[in-house]
């Protein structure tokens, strides 16, 4: 195998103007790297994001800079696709960012390419600590994942190599975990907006319930009336969900998961 | 209205010997409390907890010392009614620490009771600390409101005056965000168990959703494949889970839910 040189990259272009972006932008940068070129759809977006990274934009993928070492893609799932396809063939590493697309959205255009997936979620103007957030690393050739892990952990300290497989295995879970997860809290959120309450009367149960599933493992930790059986508190429950058929929904199909998985 | 003695709450009964037992006797303890008497339905469980809080035991709820301040009735929901109906008479405050159970449940028996409910998942041999949990009390009287609300705060920093219902109404919230997101949090266990990958690996993308969520609002951070109507991603998810019907349906409950009230 070849010695791969640690210093391999150095200059990097960001393709798209987006929250991730920004943040993985703004770690690279701090890292220590060079932006060398953002690429964008508007002058505004791309002269923005280019001006905060100290690095030059284009607002067409033809003129993107040929001689830098890695191309992020930094755009939606829907258009990774045309994106490569569009782009010109570059020496460079180009690797995409999507936990839900598969290495093989590459084709045979490139002959360096692969994923870069970090798993968090993204919002505009939250600070996050790139540190603590996993990366899934994925490349076409034994040396270009070497060279995109080291790349990785510059920026984070739980760096894996993961194939697409999993990687993709991993973005449905992060579907049940966050996005619906959120989905939940926005319920409880309806619910205490009918109280005189605030919301956040329920963080702290939310904050223990989390910790205490990663510090054990949730199989051990489910609680509640589905568990126990107690059906007089669920049918109250249902009862007073009687004019949101589409929460009674959730609450029936949860209590049934809850007592077939963990009640026997 | 009555001057209401600061110290009026010294002598305190707990009866029951579960988690909450346990936990809320150690902090009423450190608080400064007497706790006189502990009442459990074994001598096993009732001296064990007894011990840890230098306080006597019973195993007998008519042996109960009628002379205490406050009796604290950590039972389950579904014995309290049996309970309140067997214990002698008594003239200091009874309280239960249920979250669904209305303050009718005393009836006519007591001249002084209420609710102390503490909003948090409890576990043994986890440590929590108290003062961050939130206490919802409600009481016969405003006397014996302002007498609970202010013992409460020798133990929280959160503490609220919350009528049944609304108590009621929040504490099915708190099955939608604890008990229902402890489920989602098994799936996301259950899924990453079929990879390589430790399910800490989670940990992070599920903290940081959690704290966007209280920090803004969660109606403003739902994000995901329902969300943008990403149907390419949705329909791939599903074909995951065709061999896991029940996990398909939480799948497709959830997406409907998501498009339908955010999606407008």
């Amino acid at each position: 195998m070849d010695m791969i040189d640690i210093n391999f990259i150095q200059k990097i272009v960001i393709i798209g103007t987006g929250k991730l972006a920004w943040h993985l932008g703004s770690a690279l940068k701090s890292a220590g790297f060079e932006i060398v070129q953002v690429v964008g759809r508007t002058a505004e977006k791309s002269g923005k994001l280019a001006q905060e990274l100290g690095a030059q934009f284009v607002v067409s993928i033809d003129s993107v800079n040929l001689y830098a070492d890695l191309y992020v893609l930094c755009v939606s799932d829907d258009i990774i696709h045309e994106v490569i396809k569009t782009m010109p063939v570059v020496n460079g590493i180009c690797v995409h960012v999507s936990g839900s697309k598969g290495i093989d959205v590459f084709g045979e255009k490139y002959k360096n390419f692969g994923i870069f997936y970090p798993l968090q979620t993204f919002s505009e103007g939250r600070k996050l600590n790139f540190i603590d957030i996993p990366i899934l690393i994925e490349a076409n050739s034994e040396v270009n994942n070497k060279k995109l892990i080291m790349f990785a952990e510059n920026v984070s300290n739980n760096v894996f190599e993961v194939n697409s497989e999993e990687r993709i295995k991993l973005h449905l879970a992060a579907v049940f975990v966050s996005n619906f997860v959120n989905a939940l809290l926005s319920v409880g959120n309806e619910l205490i907006s009918e109280t005189n309450l605030p919301f956040r009367i329920l963080y702290s149960l939310v904050l223990e319930t989390v910790n205490k599933a990663f510090d054990s493992n949730p199989d051990h930790s489910q609680t509640g009336p589905a568990l126990r059986g107690d059906h007089g508190t669920m049918d109250a429950h249902l009862q007073m969900l009687q004019n949101k058929p589409e929460l009674a929904a959730l609450y029936s199909l949860f209590s049934n998961y809850i007592t077939q998985k963990f009640s026997q």
